[in-house]
């Protein structure tokens, strides 16, 4: 965490940084939503009810600490969304050369 | 509580009980699933995905606590179920009168 702090976003950086952020959520919840709606559309028994709740809370809970674009958690939380499929590396072209190599390698930890 | 905990419940009456609980929680839990079918269908905004989530947590724990069995709350459970429509007084025939009696009272508060 020391190393993470030290890191410097400038404003642009950080724009940068907030517009992948809303791209990466806009493009999660929208395959939440074609994903619920096939769940929901499968259901037929009680159970399944019951096991579509636990999918959306488990859901809720990961995106809800997803998107923390606290400065010092930026690093982490662009290279979790890359890795997760969210964000390609060419999102991030403009921010500077060493944020992205880093960005890089965490996407491969 | 005091005045409830006083009366008697039959094997056959609990028996009796029993089957009604379970008429009305499968009713519950058959509308349950129509209703999630259809809501989800209707599911397009991110919004509507935690709107579902919050119904489903909502409906989980009403389902949770209604239904409950112990003794000293049967009148209560029975004649709430009726409230709701999930139960008939009728389905209740079997019961000594007087219990009839007290569910129709409670039902009507």
């Amino acid at each position: 965490m020391t190393q993470q702090a030290e890191i410097q976003w400038s404003d642009a950086e950080k724009k940068i940084a907030e517009v992948a952020l809303k791209k990466a959520y806009e493009q999660e919840l929208k395959s939440l939503v074609q994903g619920v709606r096939g769940k929901a559309s499968l259901i037929s028994l009680p159970e399944d009810v019951w096991q579509l709740h636990d999918f959306l809370s488990a859901k809720r809970h990961e995106i809800d600490g997803k998107y923390d674009d606290r400065e010092s958690f930026l690093m982490y939380t662009l290279s979790r969304l890359v890795k997760d499929g969210l964000l390609d590396l060419s999102d991030l072209m403009e921010l500077e050369t060493d944020k992205r190599a880093k960005i890089s390698v965490l996407t491969r930890m």
